[in-house]
């Protein structure tokens, strides 16, 4: 079966990696490619010429999302493949910025082969998603697919004081609201894990089928901050002690739940801070992630279970935030299993930890989404990589899977 | 024997007080007057007038140090008292300040009565205790100590880029190295305690026999920091967790050392500090305090059993400083004592857990200091307070203890 099969070309894949990875590519080899920057709309040019190569039409919407569509032979919805060119400071040659090659990569082999999908086949570039330049992560698939309001998501403001809504106008990349990516066939977005998980399993392919749930608290422990020589210790109300015996409480439950919870203390901040003073105040993060909310929830059990009090100090817990786990298309799920074991590439079912524009985008277009794996389970940084080879698999099912569905036999 | 008893002056102890605090009193009734600030210098130029009209003559040296000498018939080394004028920022009305008020009070009740001592009697204030100005404390008592070098010190600069050489020639404060304190009788600090033990034990004053050894080391705890969503946790290097579990150890241990032992994790650093990644390295201190060095061997023990590698992190362990235990003259602790029961004070005789003057005049002068309590052992802020009465009644001691000294029976 598997050499019947349409592959792309992974030499070219491999090639237009590095061609894009040159817009603001660092001098580690990582890439720093904030939203609208320069280098962004550097790389968006050349997406868009890209396309046009292909004679695909290019549409941009209101938050400067970037569609372009290779027309099918009839009029029905469009099958939807791409991510984000947008990166962190400091970040790699993959994250987001794979998925919107791979859908161009689709589209050049049907190309190549001349194939008319009967379904039109569309490529998007979603903007900022990382939210390094603009808060928050996944803004505009976000803002289209009614999580945020447009008019607080102008406002934001980057570090240099510029808001959102200047760099938009400024961009000229600012489109049409009719342009909004509506109802679609499907969204495929093609990803790299940011976590060890598939090359520790010795797998090249995850097929995604939700974003886990995730609950994000801040904790905060108050003391008195006196004298470090000459309180004695029974007399104290150290903040730091408080939190870290409430912290070995938090692990103690959290480590009973269930083995696929993920938890991190990641922030923590103590007040005053000086080596000769009783910490006074500490605060502290909690956040954690399941695909099973009623886990999410002993979590936040847990958390609630907390003594008011401990070592004199009081404890108090505020909540950041949540969301609810997103699950995907599982018939797209299915497809894409298919497609990997047709293909004879290792694959596993899997949650993603992270979150990414398809968990927005899956609450009016059914979607899934294709893992490759990240070498040492890095993002982020400029020593990301996912080899060349597990990226071309990953396109040849995402093909596979997307021809199966434009052209249905 | 107690009405026999000569005794200061207790309202006008209080007014001075009062009036010295106008030197930089806050709007919250604490004080701000940083070393060689416009407040110091008032408050110096305030000090001298006062000294003056009790017929001191007024000698300063090299770093600023002021000394108003009272003549005694004998040509003898003199009995010194004093402290330090400057505070920290938003300090209080007492720390440093009480010290010199002490000793000009005891200058004004030996003019009073028209006492001519055969001893002469000095006040001292010395210069830049705190360093909350200029890094580090204790710079001009270190200074004609030994214990810093002149030149150094001279370029210790402020948060607004002046150095410490520069504003003492602005100071008109800068007078002749041959004025340094040198042989002395002895010196005699008081001080309010820093710390809750008198009040809480219901003690007027506090004999203080020595300031208490020390060892302040740094702990850094060096994991990954990977993504706190999509790595799962057996294959994590937390720092923060490794970080807690190294704590939870040296507390088990500390504590299991004498009841006098104070420690304190003062500082702590978490990197990258954001709430969705997982912390790669945590930096926190550890400073202990004991008037037994063997005890503070302990706690270096303590830490150097510290595991190399914790939780998949590594552990290295750096020391910051240290400081031996510095004990105080017994005869003039005994005296002291005699002076305190005679005058039908309760009293305690205890260590500093807090660095002063005294501890670096120590090294050539026979010194003892005495403490009055701090409210709540609140110092270093604005609502510190010490009862007027209390105050009063370490001067009693201090002036009983000075007259056995300066007129000797």
């Amino acid at each position: 079966m598997q050499e019947q099969k349409l592959k792309i070309n992974a030499e070219r894949l491999k090639e237009t990696i590095e061609k894009f990875a040159d817009f603001g590519r660092t001098e580690k080899n990582g890439v720093t490619r904030l939203s609208l920057s320069n280098e962004d709309i550097g790389a968006r040019d050349y997406l868009v010429s890209c396309c046009k190569e292909l004679g695909m039409s290019i549409k941009v919407d209101d938050v400067a999302n970037v569609y372009a569509t290779m027309a099918g032979s009839e009029d029905r919805p469009p099958l939807v493949m791409g991510s984000h060119l947008d990166t962190v400071k400091k970040g790699g040659r993959f994250d987001g910025v794979l998925g919107v090659i791979a859908a161009l990569e689709v589209a050049r082999t049907l190309h190549d082969h001349r194939i008319q999908p009967k379904i039109p086949f569309m490529l998007v570039d979603f903007t900022n998603e990382e939210g390094a330049r603009f808060d928050p992560a996944m803004m505009c698939s976000g803002i289209i697919s009614g999580k945020f309001e447009k008019a607080q998501m102008l406002q934001s403001m980057d570090s240099q004081g510029m808001t959102f809504g200047e760099a938009l106008a400024a961009s000229g990349y600012e489109g049409d609201a009719a342009n909004r990516l509506q109802e679609a066939t499907a969204y495929l977005e093609m990803h790299i894990e940011q976590g060890p998980v598939l090359e520790s399993e010795a797998r090249s392919i995850g097929i995604v089928e939700g974003v886990v749930g995730m609950v994000n608290d801040e904790i905060e422990v108050t003391g008195a901050s006196d004298h470090a020589g000459t309180t004695p210790m029974p007399m104290r109300k150290d903040a730091l002690f408080a939190a870290t015996d409430a912290i070995v409480l938090l692990r103690k439950k959290l480590n009973e739940l269930d083995s696929d919870l993920v938890y991190t203390m990641g922030r923590m901040l103590v007040a005053p801070n000086i080596h000769t003073v009783i910490p006074n105040r500490v605060t502290f993060t909690l956040e954690a992630r399941h695909k099973d909310m009623n886990v999410v929830a002993q979590v936040v059990q847990a958390i609630k279970e907390l003594p008011e009090t401990l070592g004199g100090c009081t404890i108090k817990v505020r909540k950041l935030w949540g969301r609810k786990t997103v699950a995907f298309d599982q018939t797209l799920c299915d497809r894409l299993e298919q497609s990997a074991q047709e293909l004879g590439y290792t694959y596993k079912r899997m949650y993603s930890g992270a979150g990414h524009d398809a968990q927005y985008i899956a609450d009016y277009i059914p979607t899934a989404m294709i893992f490759v794996p990240s070498l040492d389970g890095k993002s982020h940084c400029e020593e990301e990589f996912t080899d060349y080879e597990d990226c071309a698999k990953g396109v040849n099912a995402a093909l596979d899977t997307v021809l199966s569905i434009l052209s249905p036999a």
